[in-house]
């Protein structure tokens, strides 16, 4: 009995240009371990056609839950809808459900539901639309692809519309140990206890700052006496 | 002419389950960004050697460089170096050059070069070593892989020891406007100014806080006449 295993795909330029520091991938990789899901790989491509397309397609076809984040707004760069159609062999147009949505959104703000703006209501033929409480434009759901907005507060948004969607396992729960010792010394016992508890995950974090070394060690599963016991015999090993 | 292309693959599970934020993309994408190398893709994969391998294959074979973080320590988790070399097919053993780094630093603080140490040693039959003026345990590069360590502070330091020795293009360049208007109202000449200016990079990155919605536009690129007169051009456009 495994966890579903997830995938996502962060899509833009800022990140890779170095302008901007992610912040989707941290939130999401927290919110799917709650949930039981295991986010097992993160790719970041360009606003580029191809790169998007031949992501898409690797990881939804090894993966039972592929998020992606970014490229859904009304500007000439926001390509995620199309590059998902073309994945899929699938039409893409401005759908009516949608555009009720963002109608209805621009005449309350007063606003012109212009070209730019229906640019929002492409959808691919066949997906569900993803819940966007924050600025109205939605996501989608097309298969186990979830399509959904790169602006932090609406990306949260859109993860806190789809979870409840989404069948999760068993919660990972994780318990760790800061040693201040470096990993060269610690690392033979520590093997030996991750092959002794061969059903947990036990990782080793090294780190260092101001001169002073350890490591923390974190010991995940979803079985949680094991990962008591597994905690217990590590403090043991190494007092502090 | 065209810059060399870069991807990353960052090694661990730390970042996947969302204990950790990530450090190391967001500095290199600023260093190669300055240097004239693209980054174009970045890949997040968990401890696990086939999905290493796998992964080095494919970036390796399609970009002109790939760094990678994570996964050269001495603990029974770190297992990058057996990846790189199971990914080229070469051996993998204790070389003499880095032992003896390794020995003269153990020897300076008194403490024992042992086995789990000793792992920090294994270089792949072909590659050359990457400077550690911080914990010493070098890095090292095979063809257009490069192989660094995960803690940031070592990261940052073998990125500064790579770097002279990675053949860079023409820096890109890049200008910001910061626009006050939703991206709906500004999408249209937007997409006009970048079919006019198609040889640069114009990309528009919304932001939405404390209820106030804008959009950073940041256009790119190595000419910088041009670049200025785009901004020029984008500045009549959207008057501030």
């Amino acid at each position: 009995m495994t966890n579903p295993r997830a995938a996502m795909l962060v899509i833009g330029d800022e990140i890779l240009s170095g302008r901007t520091r992610d912040a989707n991938m941290f939130y999401l990789a927290g919110e799917l371990t709650k949930q039981g899901i295991d986010l097992t790989e993160v790719r970041i491509v360009s606003d580029d056609q191809t790169a998007i397309v031949d992501a898409l397609n690797a990881l939804r076809q090894s993966y039972d839950v592929v998020v992606t984040s970014g490229g859904i707004g009304p500007t000439h760069d926001d390509i995620t809808a199309d590059c998902v159609a073309l994945a899929f062999g699938v039409p893409v147009d401005v759908r009516d459900d949608a555009r009720a949505l963002l109608q209805a959104h621009y005449d309350r703000q007063g606003a012109e539901l212009n070209t730019a703006r229906l640019r929002m209501a492409r959808i691919p033929d066949g997906a569900t639309l993803i819940d966007n409480p924050v600025s109205i434009a939605p996501g989608f759901s097309l298969e186990n692809v979830h399509v959904m907005a790169g602006v932090p507060a609406v990306f949260q948004a859109m993860v806190a519309s789809l979870l409840p969607n989404l069948t999760g396992g068993a919660p990972l729960l994780s318990q760790s140990l800061r040693i201040f010792r470096g990993e060269g010394e610690i690392a033979e016992p520590l093997g030996k206890l991750a092959q002794e508890f061969s059903e947990l995950s036990i990782g080793s974090y090294p780190f260092q700052k101001d001169g002073i070394y350890g490591a923390n060690i974190v010991i995940r599963g979803a079985d949680g006496a094991m990962v008591d016991r597994a905690m217990a015999k590590l403090a043991t090993l190494f007092p502090t």
